[in-house]
């Protein structure tokens, strides 16, 4: 039995939405469009919902990005497979939670085969343009009956208002749903992007991590949609960690339609695809198991983007820096110690650290600084009630360091370790 | 205030000595010539010993290995640079404990100097001939002036029996010291090793974490002896791993001194220095802070040794795994999961999976297994009480992964996360 989980929890509010970008009710299904379902078929114990449907409107392109980990259930090797080879063409995703179908042989890919299709028939899809992605145990099968069984229902409720009932199927171990939608006026026409995730970032290895999912209802060709969904990986979901441990079943599906954008909004609409993305990644490090905070590490300096994001999420990353964080402890030697180890070139003495607005270090030396001020500013912070002036919003603890003169500036999002992470997952599964 | 760590703990029992290697008391003075000392100088507030002394015999050399931080405390460049310039020759080493000197600028570098400088005086020596080490808190000057008065006091100490008062004088948080000797019969003459190390692993940034030292009786060419030394080092100190936080200070200096051997026992020389770097790196694994057990993973079948050893180390570096063992849960998808993040090429469809003897995966697959009974296990290792027969000694819990055919194998190793670990860094400065 897992122990309780944290109770205190704030929603990560919707991103500061960049330029004509405007928050919106409603996550998937908000783009026009966009259908989806969600339903309890069976798969849990709990009776929770466990079968969840997103349909794309005809037309429709779709970037994937999968986990890298060696070891990957069947369902990412079908994904991976099935947009390779369409060019990224897919229609419709099925999730169903519970059963995480890794480490399941040649049944995992035959379960994986008989659900999609099975799907695929009742949309009036080929199954080549059905995805599939499980969540859940490790190991276990997924009782294939009970979810064939649920796609008549599942079909039968899909909903121009169904992003919410999506949301709540894909959950696993979350604490709360994360979903978004921004809509923009981009030469006179309104643009939607909608999102979903799950997890509590990589720290699921048993529950079968973080899945996202975007839809967005302007045109893209299917390149340049992909090549624009790296990047927003990039600087969204490969730019949390919660405790370094990939999944085997990490997916980001983002699939757009709708008429042709205009090329002078493109960069418009890439800015609104970073905000949706990057509102999920955080929401889920601040669902990371035991956390109390968000930790936002901004490394301004570098060599380049990618360099500062590396020693962005090492700090991230560190089990002392989240610890200390956790006992609201201001010990910077810890964030510099975790840039040092980063494996990217910085000269040392250029090293200036801000934690919030308390400035630690300047030219690679401590200066003298206010302990209880800091400690108290992420006591304050991590409790929602910080008063002051720095630009992270709600229960985030802001991290600023500066490791030379160079171009790349990168953030990076974590949270806190506490003892309660301990607890869950030492006693999860006995 | 740092909280009190658990009080049950077992020292690490000597490695089971390799071939003609006996173990026999002591620690770095067990080999001929070798002197040591250590003393209370006043560096500490708590007025335990703090500066530490090893004198090597005239026409020692000395292999050294470094932090690969980029964020290194000033007495570390200070060493490498002797090494470097002196092609391994060198003769004593001090040490401090309480200050890392990381992080301390231009002050950092003078201070290292004046200290090798002022103690090479009262040894007769050149300075260059004179190595530091610094172990503590970062960002804090070396109150250079007491450690200077301290050196006349820490030199009329210098005696034959010296090492276990060296081995207590280099600790800061360590529960327990930590020192080693073997002794074997090389073609009728006897060789001894000698060790001692301080560091709980790679998790003390702030306390500057990992220093090893080793004295051998027998004399070795240089560069023959570094080049020993960097595999000793792969096989020990780079096989384990608390939670991945290198430090500013790790620092692994090794003296050789006495008659020239014959070459024909290379091998074996080699294979009691193995043994007592690997007796040191398990003894700081097993002091990790919060610990209640050692874990030893053997990686078998892998590409190389290199890469058996990449995937050992992730997985003893695992949080999930680390809390799994803490929580006596045989919850084997983390440790797959772990191995399939190392970044090394293996088959997952050939994973075999032992934890102890129990059997848990055969060809990528999972196996029916006694959970209670795998998890009875861990709880009797860690215990001390366990009654099987699995190779492993004392309190470890013995994973063993089979990743394929190849030639590979290696041994990493770690210890379990508990939530005593949180709170220790949790509320480590304030």
């Amino acid at each position: 039995m897992a122990p309780a989980r944290f109770a205190r929890f704030a929603v990560v509010a919707p991103a500061s939405a960049p330029g004509p970008w405007q928050p919106i009710a409603g996550g998937l299904t908000a783009p026009q469009g966009f259908l989806a379902a969600g339903i309890t078929a069976g798969l849990k114990a709990s009776g929770k919902p466990d079968l969840s449907l997103l349909l794309a409107p005809e037309g429709a392109v779709c970037a994937g990005s999968f986990t890298t980990s060696l070891v990957r259930a069947a369902c990412v090797d079908l994904c991976a497979e099935r947009l390779a080879a369409s060019g990224g063409l897919a229609r419709a995703v099925l999730t169903n939670s519970g059963q995480a179908n890794a480490c399941t042989g040649e049944r995992g890919l035959a379960d994986s085969l008989t659900a999609t299709a099975a799907l695929a028939e009742r949309l009036g899809l080929a199954a080549e343009q059905v995805l599939i992605c499980s969540t859940g145990v490790i190991g276990v099968p997924i009782p294939i009956d009970t979810l064939v069984a649920g796609l008549d229902p599942l079909v039968a409720a899909l909903a121009r208002d169904g992003g919410a009932a999506a949301a709540r199927a894909i959950l696993t171990t979350d604490l709360v749903e994360k979903q978004i939608a921004l809509e923009a006026n981009l030469g006179g026409r309104r643009v939607r992007i909608g999102g979903m995730a799950k997890g509590s970032g990589m720290i699921h290895p048993t529950m079968a991590t973080m899945l996202g999912y975007l839809s967005c209802d302007a045109g893209v060709p299917a390149e340049q949609w992909q090549a624009m969904l790296r990047r927003v990986v990039e600087r969204s979901f490969n730019a949390i960690t919660v405790d370094g441990d990939t999944s085997t079943n990490d997916t980001f599906l983002a699939f757009a339609a709708g008429e042709p954008l205009d090329p002078e909004h493109v960069a418009a609409l890439e800015a609104g695809l970073t905000a949706v993305a990057q509102h999920l990644a955080r929401a889920i490090a601040r669902d990371g198991e035991g956390a109390t905070c968000l930790i936002a590490v901004q490394v301004e300096g570098a060599v380049d983007e990618a360099g500062a994001r590396a020693i962005a999420r090492t700090i991230c990353g560190s089990s002392l820096v989240k610890c200390a964080i956790h006992g609201r402890d201001p010990n910077w030697g810890r964030i510099v110690a975790a840039a040092g180890r980063a494996g990217v070139p910085f000269d040392p003495q250029a090293v200036a650290l801000w934690l919030g607005q308390h400035q630690l270090m300047a030219a690679g030396q401590p200066l003298a600084f206010d302990r209880l001020a800091a400690s108290h500013y992420m006591r304050d912070r991590a409790a929602g009630t910080y008063l002051g002036s720095d630009p992270a919003s709600g229960d985030t603890v802001a991290i600023r360091l500066v490791v030379g003169a160079g171009p790349g500036t990168a953030l990076a999002w974590g949270c806190d370790l506490s003892d309660q992470y301990v607890r869950i997952n030492a006693d999860y599964t006995t």
